[in-house]
């Protein structure tokens, strides 16, 4: 019974597209590369079947399923099994969405695994269909790589976007942070963490791929990942950068919160130093006792104004000298 | 004299269960599997009578009965030791309890030790009693894969309680932090590090077993051994996520509060210097003076008016060049 | 000459012991373990005297003699070398003391070393006399791990001690934290980071000679050594545990007094803010200005204070949409 | 076709330049050392001629053109690939601007590209004309090295010129800091920051390069590249000084404005405390009640004075008790 | 021509000084140890002939004569070449000053250079004269070793001298901190930053030496090595100590700040909420309605005294619940 999933097989010279998976697809046609894109994880039982044909260990198809597992390699002697997450930006959220991806590479047959089933990989279908770059000229390995540039290259869009935002928030916090800086500073940092999550052990996986001495990837198509190797190595140093920028600004938001309070406490301490004793003067020539003698003076009230503009005098040089303003 | 402890014995084809482990028990059947679950540490002689008959050495067993004995694993030729630590989550007290447990695999033979006998293991002896999954159609191995995968499970399920506290308390803190909410954090922060330290060593032994080249575990069971392994790798890695994400979390709170003390401070601060030189204005005019010639003056209340909301007016304007309302 | 140490030889058959070491102790008995136990440092003549008779390097009783020799082990192919702290807890001055101990192992010697001679050992001595264990029953290099195994012990104790404290301090955070819990954590911080220098480098120096080929220690005394490991591991981690969560605390500690210091703003602005107007308004009508309108209404004095009631209720009405109280 | 780049061909003999790169460049004259200098990167038609002359992979020249590719090296039998960065700081932003550098090194060639052809490595072409130093003696690989040498000096003066800004910082902080210190300490980090990414795996890859089997570099230059790899180790360690001592810096900027907001409420706590108790005793004897006794003491204006002298002092004394002055 | 810096030959018969180095000094008395001590670096000529004399490479000229150069060392089969740092503590500016030392090992030769002359290395000197310890026992390797251990001890003053001041800010930060407390902080912490990035490069190179296969230090002296290499890891690790104690100590700092802070504030809240209310009361009964009932009440003054110490005992009661006294 065929399984509803588009099949591709090709060589470099011809291609040739179903859609679905015959019976004899795994027997058949064993030196043209055969691509199998299974689009969203919604037909579990032939997500099931497709496994069985090809001939995977229970345990990765239930890595398949589980859009919990995170990014992992499994490296057999035949067989390369991979789980990646696809990363997706929602500006709006500042929060990275992320697909769940599997990938088997086994006896020059490629399958892929999608959850959502928004063709992300369409881009290398066409390659293939139109024979553009080297896809046709080289095998399964190759096409495997693809896929996972394809993944890669889109971390790179994921990096840019999440440093524009980055160099946003400087800009805001050295001149006029306020409190959804703060806020922002937290989700960009947030979503940073979880994407090195995503792309630290891929660097790790690609690194030691490329140096294994696994037969299932060729001599040539191992530049290849060495190149996304380099990539991913480029992309974990800019989300690390990123982080101690956010840090970095995070004390600085800080401090500079202190020393707003500071200046808040500055201008209430003059105010209130300066007119405080006035305003215990007043109150003294306010009261009824019989004899104030001041109240009587020719120019009592003249003295008055005279003491008051000379303890404001003195309190405004004190805090000059203490360079307040 | 046989021990109290239950003891299975069983293979593919049958399943014989005793109360009691007899006094041939680790002499007769050695091809079949044997699986002694003594379910607390209370009957402390029967556990030393039984380590003494499958022949553990005497510090093995004192690892057994000290609670305080962190996760580790002993591994010999033929001989597999584990303590491990069984987790449960109190949602109300906020902490992680934990239970000692230790595992022996020796010569075709199983025995489990807990510490408080809550039978932590029924979900494994179902699936023995039932023959599910694969369980009989593989030896003494697979069931010690089994116990210990029970026991990583268990850690997944803390994971998500504590994931599902952390994601309320950024909800929290987000948008209304609190006092409590940093008593919340503490607590969740607290658990993770006790989480992560029974974790962490875990991660390590389980990754060293199954690439080691004992023959205590065999090839095929050491696939399933890699698959807790990766299972130990998520869990290290949610942990540190959340880790990373409560000290993420700290640091806005503490910039949060030092943003509301500003705003506090602002606010009196407004008040004070609004107010402060009027009320000295009004205690001029309050004094008894003789000769205060603004007193008499026919305008002279309206006057005073005036000049008050003159002051307040440039007041407010400061305030507003300092971006203060 | 005699050297004034009590000495013992003893084999699983007998023990002798000898107030003083004598001249023929290193050449004699060759077959029988001889433990030499300097009690403390004050006879440096001998112990130089004692060192030159067992023929170690002028270098390491330089480092038995200087108490400020941080732990240190040399592993010889015939001599093995300790210097380690044996530590006391001060609860009073929450503060840990460190005493100096030197061992030696060589041909088939123990010699022990201790600073203030407070007779660390005489649990050992007392299970060597009385046949206790398995000491008499193995050879020097099982005594070495017993002296070793002593001050392993006596550091859990510490651990102990310094948990409860930590967890006092815990409870204290949480509940009510005042100024002597500030510098009560400072204190647990410094002496857990004195206990962690103390025990670090050991646990590498047991685990390496744990591992190493060198035949000083034999294969079944290892196992001990081992267990020795495990126990310094465990007090790493402990140690460890008690520094994230004292340093945990400390955050907690920080945000909960900005906390507090914002509360009382917060006080200190309510009551400012409601009552500064309010005085403002008493003084206007305190003013002497000859005609004054409202003091002369009828109900003048009642308006007065009906628009103080309403002037507080707004304020109270503004500080609660604020969600001050 | 000639390619339009400025070509050298030298040995210790003599030296031939070319304004142009000719057909047979890499074909003739293999004993001799031959540099190609691609002033920028505009010519990519050029470039990507040069390229496939001297048989470098389409993926190196991706690298050599994308201005966005970070620090990396690829070494392989016969060729040498370099992406660096040449470093410019640029003291009125307090930023550091980069510069995209290829070098090849293959067959005997050099190749060089610069991203906007300011000729940074004019000093080298001078010393091959002039033949100063070792240059015209060695082969490409020492050639090879003056570039990278150039490179690397280039950063010694850039840690040189954010040196004394951090030194400038550190007076200003102890001194008298304000807050544009504080957004200074925050550039300076963060260029700090992108020069470590730069520099740090520089170190690793010339490590690894002078260490290394590969035949490309020559014994005798391979001690040159030490020389290189030490001060790469010593920019590394001089970045990594300034970087600890700015956040040594930024915590000792946030507990000095701590400490001056406590400094600023002291003087405002003093003078309220003073002053408030006194305007309340002046305000109950400017009260109209019929009958108020101390009124019409003979003494009583003294009294108060008195009174208020002593209340004064007792506050005074207080906060000298409380050593705030 | 000779060079002018003075020469020691020695052996165990016999020394022989010169005040220059004579031109056949490296080629005869070959089985002797000759030393040859470059006071400064002023005599640049002559350390370049010197240099010259025994062939060291052109690139460690460089190094010697480089002040900048910090800490390395090279080591080839047949020489020994060290870069140090002597260090000096300055107790009154609080920095420790650090001297450029190189030192050379080649053929049974030792080339000590020092940067200002202060003669470091007379205690050496005199050893060798007055054939103190082991040192005319011994090749030109201990010479060697003799030279690095008067660094290293050196090394170990200042560390004592940084304690001390350590131990002192820690007195004061528990009992009376101040603002000088904060500065002195951060220097100790920068002279401890310098110090330690001097010492850590030393202890890996010098662990290095003493585990090297290298013939240039012979097996003997390795023993000493090993002895140096302990007390650079003790360095270190109270380098470290002190360096966590001084963060402990910040941390310590800024929340008695903090404290302090807070504890001013209650100050001038218990004044301020007492008091206004107060001055608010006495305010009304000094206004001049026409008709306020409460003034010809005949115990009304009385009252107003009663309803005042009211006022004040609930606020008081207030304080005292929230448990501010």
């Amino acid at each position: 019974m065929p399984i509803n999933f588009p099949a591709i097989t090709y060589d470099k010279d011809g291609i040739h597209e179903t859609a679905a998976v015959e019976d004899d697809f795994f027997s058949a046609g064993q030196d043209k590369v055969r691509w199998v894109d299974a689009g969203s994880l919604s037909d579990e039982e032939g997500i099931r079947a497709l496994c069985k044909g090809i001939g995977i260990h229970g345990l990765m198809v239930e890595d398949i399923l589980s859009t919990r597992q995170m990014t992992k390699m499994d490296c057999y002697d035949d067989c390369l099994f991979f789980v990646l997450k696809m990363l997706r930006y929602n500006a709006e959220t500042l929060s990275v969405e992320s697909e769940h991806v599997g990938i088997v590479l086994k006896d020059g047959c490629v399958i892929s695994f999608q959850e959502q089933g928004k063709d992300i990989f369409s881009r290398v279908r066409i390659a293939v269909r139109e024979a553009r770059g080297n896809i046709r000229r080289f095998g399964a390995d190759y096409l495997c790589y693809a896929l996972i540039d394809t993944i890669v290259d889109n971390y790179f869009d994921i990096i840019e976007e999440l440093g524009d935002t980055t160099d946003l928030l400087e800009e805001e916090i050295i001149n006029s942070p306020d409190k959804s800086t703060l806020k922002r500073i937290y989700f960009v940092k947030r979503e940073l963490m979880y994407l090195r999550k995503s792309v630290y052990p891929l660097r790790e996986l690609i690194g030691s791929l490329s140096d294994s001495t696994s037969m299932v990837i060729g001599q040539e198509v191992r530049i290849y990942l060495r190149d996304v190797h380099d990539h991913l190595i480029q992309i974990v140093d800019s989300v690390e950068t990123y982080q101690d920028i956010l840090s970095n600004m995070l004390d600085t938001y800080l401090s500079s919160i202190s020393n707003k309070t500071n200046d808040t406490m500055k201008i209430l301490t003059i105010f209130s130093t300066i007119f405080i004793p006035l305003t215990f003067l007043a109150g003294i020539y306010g009261m009824n006792f019989d004899s104030i003698p001041e109240l009587h003076m020719k120019y009592g009230y003249l003295l008055f104004w005279g003491v008051s503009v000379v303890i404001t005098g003195c309190m405004i040089l004190f805090f000059h000298k203490k360079k307040w303003f």
